[in-house]
């Protein structure tokens, strides 16, 4: 490919809206274009990316005999009637009628259009397992699309189905879309791993991560610091120490705390350490439970975890956080939120496990401006209901009983489920066993995030100038800079060899042949991340040299033009490994 | 591949609801299965066959120089109310609005996404010309969807778009792109033409469609008999014979018609030649003009041409026909239509140019059971206004003046258009020239139904057994039908040699491990329509043979197991040219 006859759409500036470093540098790189909110279109050097990242899953896939099909991108809403979720999914499932005034929607997923094959397809035990698998556009109408392609509305994802007649066949499929995945993003050169993770909206109960590793990750995972134990901090069990909760030592007193208005104040004012301190959190409940508010009470220092608390039976599902207007109106105390306390307190109150280990500890009064110190539990007030609801924080016991618990940063690139029979069951899909009686296939779903796969390669291959991009996925391996190509001939002749010799070795090569100085073409060439850039100039020519830079080490190697073919080659090989 | 871990869905009966032999087939042999009316997901065997086109058309695309991008399924509303299209475009333009209220589309088309895109990334006339091009779904929300994926809701097609600073490069892409197409055609084995087309919605002046010619195509294709002419029978002129009209040589006269309704009937109880009789047809008129109706006469014996009718500029487009209640109230005549004619009729009349030939003739008299006999133009009424009305019929002389005209039928499968400034001007789409004037850009689009492709290739390519694919679009090139496999070590053992010799020589082999009868396998295969089929029995093997089978030719050879792979090998190199 020649410059000149591309469209590369490099730009110096940064993007104001950007807001992560691999938006601004698909941007700067000239991959991608907002077309509309959340909405891209892959240029031509974020398309060659693109194809490269599907290449390599779709061979993995096939590897494991899984069987490559296309689905509809518009799905009629029937089959999402049936399974339950045309009213169960939310905004995000874009739904829309046809001429016709028909229910369509645009998939964000495929598990009904799949099952409804199945049921169709597929009637005996002796057909399965069977593992399907599409690589495909889909879209999710995110309330708030963000950081490019990493939360887009439209985006490619590899989305695959198993269906088994026993548990044991859904494991090993299992095991063998965990394994490949393993391989996908290890080929990929990226440090990533496999979790422990909560299945969501999705459903079925078994199910893993996989994420990218990187400090600007939206996600949290906690890691054992002596154990493999790996998981999503959504599902990670705060464990109590086997400690029991210190003796009342202090008298219960109120203080007046006026001009104290945040934790942060009271530790700072009375110089307390923040583990005596608590906070007050307010729930929506459930649309059947009596009280429409439940009040939680976490310590000072403590995030509240939002999976947990929607586990409590009482909790409305999706988590509504109450504002202080409907707070105040079902509560009819006239204090300020930061005032409340336990004592005396108008509802019953759920406590996370840490609160109920606490003695001496500060909290709200329900009299405004006023809080009490030294309060116990049993002596001063009765113990709450006790839950697990705070986020686990670096140093927390791991839940597997070995170690304690160090938290990094992660974006989610793959996720894997064993969905059980919960869309088979609700649309009869079913086979005959070895009796010759219908049973209800078992399922598993895996997916890999393949425009975020590549967002979230850049957060971890950047640098100062650029992208860096492993070698199976740069969108050139090689580019040529020639200098003065406009009025040397013999620059020319050389870029046209060594460009032909490249081309017919099967090496994606560019020839940057714009009228540009070599600062500018450098530049770009070190944006966009292609591993290996050669300079041609006379100087070096006259001993029939050229220059070679390496875009990740930055090394600089003066090398003879005669073995120019086999020097790229071994880079690249050495790339590639 | 092994048929045991496949999915192969083929079907005895022939599904009641598939029309043409394609949809039959695609659906018998697995292929597509529907979801929802125009709405098919592409089952394995299917999924290889369009991945295979998919290929050439991109590997032909490339050659060209023209570079692959990847535009947004959804558009925003904005642009397309930029370029006009979001009124204009009927209700094949399915829109949407998401959960913000905002306009969305789903895109059945991209000109004025990829003009927004150059109108920002471009700015110099010296990046010119670009031809961008994408194989994507797309979505029209056909009125009536039928014929399988021939005229399907949800389709996958290679759409491209050039940019251009004058017109003598946009005719040098287009010409690229028309022998482009030709490449693309040639190597799929189809027998095609391309035609002089209509522009029709997208616009612009010039254009060519390329048909696949089968007997059963909804388009009908005009040829000379002895020129290279070719055109889409929509824009066809009928060319007037230099012949006058013969002079008056019957006097006029009332005939009571009263048992006569069509002009089968006219002809056939008065004895008279159908070039004799004429028929009225009524369109709408447009919206601004004084009459309601337009009346228009044709001979007896032609064919309306709505292209034609609809270039009248009293006639509303699309064309509307009126209803006979309608034509009745606003005629006020107490006649049935087939009693209308030209004397003494309320409103003005265009003839066509057939017409104003005739003479001594026969008409309705607007009065109700009798026609005129003997009727002459000018001598008994005026002669009205002529124009070219009709379709043209073999034995017309060709437009181009060389033979005369010979109609087959065909399917659209390409249509390439010089696009000129349609949607650059509408949406301001300039660069620099030489001389740093901005100049609104020169535009070209070109497209491919990739999955209409398909389905006409079948159209031409299939027997009484099933398809009979081409060697380049074959799903596999070899099945290995294996006679009592799992009773047979010796079987077994060959056929997986075998297997792996083929797959190892880079060969798409596919093993029919089922436990089914041979005449099951083998017609499933011939369904299939797999090039070569290989039998591998106990009987041959004794004298270390199999049976090879040709599926087109249906040619049957005994070879030595030894030259498999090379007899193998020769025969998809004989196919693939």
């Amino acid at each position: 490919m020649r410059t000149s006859k591309y469209l590369l759409a490099t730009m110096k500036n940064i993007p104001g809206d950007a807001e992560v470093i691999s938006h601004k540098l698909m941007l700067r790189a000239g991959m991608i274009r907002q077309l509309a909110s959340g909405i891209y279109t892959w240029l031509p050097i974020g398309l060659r990316i693109l194809r490269k990242v599907e290449s390599i899953v779709r061979e993995e896939m096939n590897n494991t005999g899984a069987i490559e099909v296309s689905m509809p991108i518009v799905q009629p809403a029937d089959f999402w009637q049936e399974s339950g979720r045309w009213n169960q999914y939310g905004q995000e499932l874009l739904r829309f009628t046809d001429r016709s005034k028909r229910k369509f929607l645009l998939g964000p997923t495929h598990e009904e259009v799949i099952t409804d094959l199945i049921r169709n397809e597929v009637s005996s035990y002796k057909q399965l397992p069977l593992n399907f698998f599409q690589i495909q556009t889909k879209f999710r109408d995110e309330v708030r699309p963000r950081f490019g392609v990493m939360r887009s509305r439209e985006f490619v994802m590899k989305d695959a189905y198993s269906f088994h007649t026993s548990q044991e066949s859904l494991q090993a499929t299992y095991n063998q879309m965990y394994s490949t995945y393993n391989n996908i993003f290890t080929r990929m050169g990226l440090n990533f791993c496999a979790v422990q993770a909560n299945t969501g909206s999705i459903g079925g109960h078994i199910s893993h991560e996989f994420h990218v590793l990187v400090g600007t990750g939206e996600e949290q995972i906690v890691f054992s610091t002596t154990s493999n134990y790996a998981a999503n901090i959504e599902m990670v069990e705060a464990v109590i120490p086997s400690t029991k909760r210190d003796k009342p030592s202090e008298k219960m007193h109120l203080v007046d705390t006026y001009d104290v208005f945040t934790i942060a104040d009271l530790v700072k004012k009375y110089k307390l350490p923040v583990e005596k301190t608590v906070k007050m959190i307010f729930v929506h409940a459930k649309e059947d439970v009596k009280q429409p508010l439940v009040a939680l009470m976490l310590r000072g220092d403590h995030v509240i975890n939002e999976t947990k608390v929607e586990k409590l039976p009482q909790v409305a599902k999706p988590i509504i956080f109450a504002t202080e207007d409907y707070i105040r109106n079902i509560l009819n105390l006239n204090v300020s939120i930061f005032s409340l306390g336990p004592i005396n307190f108008p509802l019953p109150i759920v406590i996370d496990r840490s609160v109920a280990l606490m003695s001496n500890f500060v909290t709200g009064s329900n009299i405004q401006g006023k809080h009490f110190f030294g309060v116990n539990w049993e002596r001063d007030v009765a113990l709450p209901e006790v839950a697990d609801l705070r986020q686990v924080v670096n140093g927390d016991l791991s839940p597997d009983g070995h170690g304690t618990i160090n938290i990094k940063r992660g974006i989610e690139v793959g996720h894997i489920f064993q969905l059980g029979k919960k869309y088979s069951r609700a649309m009869r899909a079913m086979v005959q066993d070895k009796n010759s009686c219908n049973t209800i296939v078992t399922m598993g779903c895996y997916g890999i995030g393949i425009t975020r796969l590549i967002a979230a390669t850049i957060e971890q291959y950047h640098d100062n100038k650029g992208i860096v991009w492993p070698e199976v996925i740069a969108p050139f391996n090689v580019v040529l800079l020639p200098i003065n190509l406009h009025n040397s001939l013999r620059i020319k002749n050389t870029a046209e060899t060594i460009y032909h010799k490249l081309s017919t070795s099967n090496i994606d090569v560019l020839l940057d042949d714009r009228k540009e100085r070599l600062g500018v073409m450098f530049a770009d060439m070190e944006l966009i991340g292609v591993p290996h850039i050669i300079i041609i100039s006379d100087r070096l020519l006259d001993n029939e040299e050229i220059e070679y830079k390496n875009r990740r080490s930055g090394e600089i190697q003066i090398i003879k033009l005669s073995t120019i073919v086999d020097f790229i080659t071994d880079k690249i090989t050495i790339g590639m490994r």
